[in-house]
């Protein structure tokens, strides 16, 4: 089963990040939370990993629509976009592919939902290599 | 595929979100975000839904493990854990079943992480029967 939604964007870590969370206002998500994945295994565990952040993305009709039609499925909520490092000018950012929610449930009822969410998510990656490169803060 | 650990506990949601979060960390997870559905969704498009949190938990060695044999696991991390108001003095507590992963994936290499981190959350979730019941803040 394919799960991700991706793009390699020739740019810097931080460039992209900040890329990827307009390109997200952009199509109407929202970011409800972000973990750093690198500070948190540095700070639990003590391990070095590249640069890498999990931006946990909410279109909040999306999902309700989501929840009514299958209760459950905030195991499956936000939806994950992940930005990382692949070395110092190159930057994979990759969407979780909203059909895995129809796929793992094989509840029919998700399809709309999957289908608009996939829809916006692949706009935004497709965005990032038209966008223009700024300095990210 | 099956992708929910579940459970229903025959308490008020504010009581079971406390003893999750205790289950949680008496397994060795540790939450690294949350979400409230029900304020979310209320603030964003006024629509009501029953109490609902989204709590995103993290065995940072497992994580690590799984970035190690998946390096696009992050669209999968953290593991969710729903809890949700099924009535006044009943509530549903859900983890998303780690085997999700190796079947997406197709990954056998996260075959072991997912087992030890199954066994760890199906004990906190069996762990909420014996809960004693205590006031939540």
């Amino acid at each position: 089963m394919s799960y991700a939604l991706t793009t390699t964007v020739p740019r810097p870590f931080a460039t992209v990040l900040e890329q990827v969370r307009n390109a997200l206002d952009d199509v109407g998500f929202g970011v409800l939370t972000e973990i750093d994945i690198q500070q948190t295994l540095k700070a639990k565990i003590g391990v070095d990993v590249p640069a890498q952040i999990i931006l946990g993305a909410c279109r909040p009709p999306l999902a309700h629509a989501a929840l009514q039609a299958e209760p459950s499925i905030g195991l499956l909520l936000p939806c994950n976009v992940v930005v990382r490092a692949l070395g110092a000018a190159s930057t994979a950012v990759e969407a979780m592919d909203p059909q895995v929610m129809v796929g793992i449930t094989e509840n029919n009822g998700l399809e709309a939902v999957a289908a608009e969410a996939g829809t916006r998510l692949r706009t935004a990656l497709d965005s990032l290599d038209d966008a223009p490169v700024t300095a990210a803060g």
